[in-house]
């Protein structure tokens, strides 16, 4: 083994950073065993120099993380401040002045992952960054390497632990939105301003990251579509709970049945109770993941956390510092497939709507004009009345956005349409 | 990117090898940019020459294996042939002669991996082999680089396709064992001699496989405790439904609660229905790994069969065609932990014991005393009467496997207990 340890600078010392700055110490010899050389942590940008790091000596504690990334002699920079500046700067000078990155940021990698990766090899670094994606989940390796023989059709997971907990606090209380809003934010699953999550901002961007690496081409958060899930209510859970599913937030991944594009997509979806997403409860993350040769493949974790966010770093930071070691890089951005990526109305997939309508004769006929009229198959309906006023539940067959869309502004325009109460897609059938 | 092809040999061309043929020849484009070279099939080595292989070129094909991997000029031998020999030996004939070696040989990986890992590391060459474990699920590579920063403490997984699909036939219809089986052999999921699957040979090699990846240590096929899945019959199912539990074959791998040593061993258990494990149904495999940081993580797919095999073999393919042209090696054996195996006594669990004991005042007493003396404390205990016999079921608390074969073999001598029914392990609690 070598003797001389490899330099591991860490910039930012958050919930992450302090777990993998503990980590570090009190597993020293392991990761040496594992890396073939010991590693040194060799500075800590931070923002508050006052406040207390167990473990971490002071000495190593900074607040110019530029000074630092540019000192020339570090193996590795470790980077879990998140979000846009002054991480991209920080990654860039890093890679200019001789360190391979691992990074946990998926804002950054989904905006500018194409750049960062052109600046890595431009230095021959290594860019890593499994944590950016279902944190601890072995993810981003696994499609990248594991199934590097094997043609990726679809990837669709849970991927923010935030609403997935208040989606099943739904599912399995009855509670509306904001109850279960509230929950998670006093367990402290949900943030003081929950938008990113609930808004479904972190799941974009890590579809993005998912998209690029499962297709071999460049998808950026302004490609993927992307709605929230404030609007689901206990109506719609009733509404899945009918028809045999649950509601999740879902990223979605495909290649179009032709094979020539890909489309990016976040939203709230019903998925039938026999899906393997549809168990996943709490906080956890799951993707799943269909392939020509491999089938029907499912990973499983939990997707934040510091713990679990520092197990992937560090399996990052071994992988880095094996390359480093063996005096190459390991496989760096692949998108030599350049498929474009489709706009949302291109998506094909199966819809359940419900529509408030007038209780007399004819309404269903109406209805069921305006679906042919726009080329979108009908599955089911169910008519029910209420008070003089009547619901109608239509499930379609497979049919694109723009179908269902056009659909959709024709049903609102018809008398005997009171109004859409809700529209939902259904998946992972 | 190169023009100059990577060369590879195939050994052995049944269900795996024709489909890793295939794709090669299918998706050569994709594979030569995911590689940075085109990779070219430069022998077949089969024992039926006469067999018609679609798409393979004729005068690739040969009977001599031996003569195949001495040719020198190849990059990477692809070992699909299975059992000890010829294959360790053409794989070290391959290693000799300067190829890396991509394997789906679980057997030979159990009993002979370290040293075929030691001459690999002689030469400088690759051994790489996803596939022999859980078929096309990511599980080596994960294990070995994405939580090479964590410390596993256990892995528990359902690796046998064909006798999940037996137990989860037996499960949902109430069958017995040999009429689940018949079916599993009528629809091609059990073997005619389905030996090596009932009987926990194939789960027992894995197991032995994994224990020594999550555990950086040396564990053998010989080290791991096996029990079958013959006498799990519909009784012991209905027992396991009144505990909120199903049975499931696990591979259970685990590190001792002092560190010091690791057990592996693969038997029937019961797991409680809302493990994650217990909702794996047919011939699917999955993973559940426990580690320090990450957590609760699992991998599920599908265990066996020839495109979800070669979707594995093919993500090494590319691997090792990566580390070649990089002119190193992906990381090899890692056994620096050396952590001793412990034999099954040692192994801390709970169990579900059976007893057939006479009707009459004080057997519990008694019984209960036997476990006492044994120091294996009772969880829960149900009497049932039946026809002047009685049934005890108890449910103990965690104790050694040596305590409760000592405790067993005190009951079968007590007068009023006719007979054992039944013992099984619960795990996943």
């Amino acid at each position: 083994m070598r003797t001389r340890p490899l330099k591991v600078a860490l910039l930012g010392c958050g919930v992450v950073g302090s777990e993998v700055a503990r980590i570090m110490t009190t597993h020293a010899d392991d990761l040496a065993a594992r890396i073939g050389a010991p590693v040194e942590l060799a500075g800590v940008a931070v923002r508050r120099p006052s406040k207390v790091r167990e473990g971490i000596d002071p000495a190593l504690v900074t607040t110019d993380a530029t000074a630092l990334v540019k000192r020339g002699d570090l193996d590795v920079v470790v980077e879990v401040i998140g979000g846009i500046e002054p991480a991209r700067s920080l990654i860039t000078t890093a890679f200019e002045h001789g360190a391979s990155v691992v990074s946990a940021n998926k804002a950054l990698l989904a905006q500018d992952g194409a750049a960062l990766h052109a600046v890595a090899d431009e230095h021959g670094k290594d860019l890593y960054y499994e944590a950016a994606v279902a944190g601890a989940i072995p993810l981003i390796r696994p499609l990248r390497e594991s199934l590097a023989g094997d043609k990726i059709n679809r990837v669709m997971g849970i991927v923010n632990g935030t609403t997935n907990f208040i989606l099943d606090k739904m599912d399995s209380t009855g509670a509306g939105y904001q109850e279960a809003l509230d929950e998670a934010t006093a367990l402290g699953y949900a943030e003081a301003d929950p938008t990113a999550d609930v808004e479904g901002f972190d799941a974009a961007a890590k579809a993005a990251i998912l998209a690029g690496i499962a297709f071999h081409s460049r998808v950026r958060l302004d490609d993927v579509y992307r709605e929230g899930m404030t609007e689901v209510t206990a109506a719609d859970f009733a509404s899945a709970k009918n028809m045999g599913c649950t509601i999740k937030l879902l990223a979605i991944c495909e290649r179009a049945a032709d094979g020539g594009s890909v489309t990016a997509r976040v939203h709230p979806a019903m998925i039938p109770l026999t899906h393997p997403l549809a168990s996943v409860r709490g906080a956890y993350n799951a993707v799943f993941v269909e392939s020509d040769a491999a089938g029907q493949l499912m990973f499983y974790g939990p997707g934040a956390g510091g713990a679990p966010t520092a197990s992937a770093v560090l399996g990052d930071l071994v992988a880095v510092c094996r390359n480093r070691l063996a005096g190459g890089t390991g496989p760096g951005e692949s998108a030599y497939a350049a498929l474009p990526v489709s706009p949302m109305g291109d998506v094909v997939t199966r819809y359940h709507i419900s529509l408030d309508v007038a209780d007399k004769p004819g309404v269903l006929a109406q209805v069921a004009t305006v679906f042919a009229e726009h080329g979108v198959s009908i599955d089911t309906v169910r008519q029910q009345g209420k008070d003089g006023e009547a619901s109608l539940v239509v499930v379609t067959h497979r049919a694109s956005d723009a179908s269902l869309n056009g659909t959709v502004e024709a049903l609102r325009n018809l008398d005997t349409v009171r109004g859409v109460a809700s529209i939902m897609r259904v998946e992972g059938e």
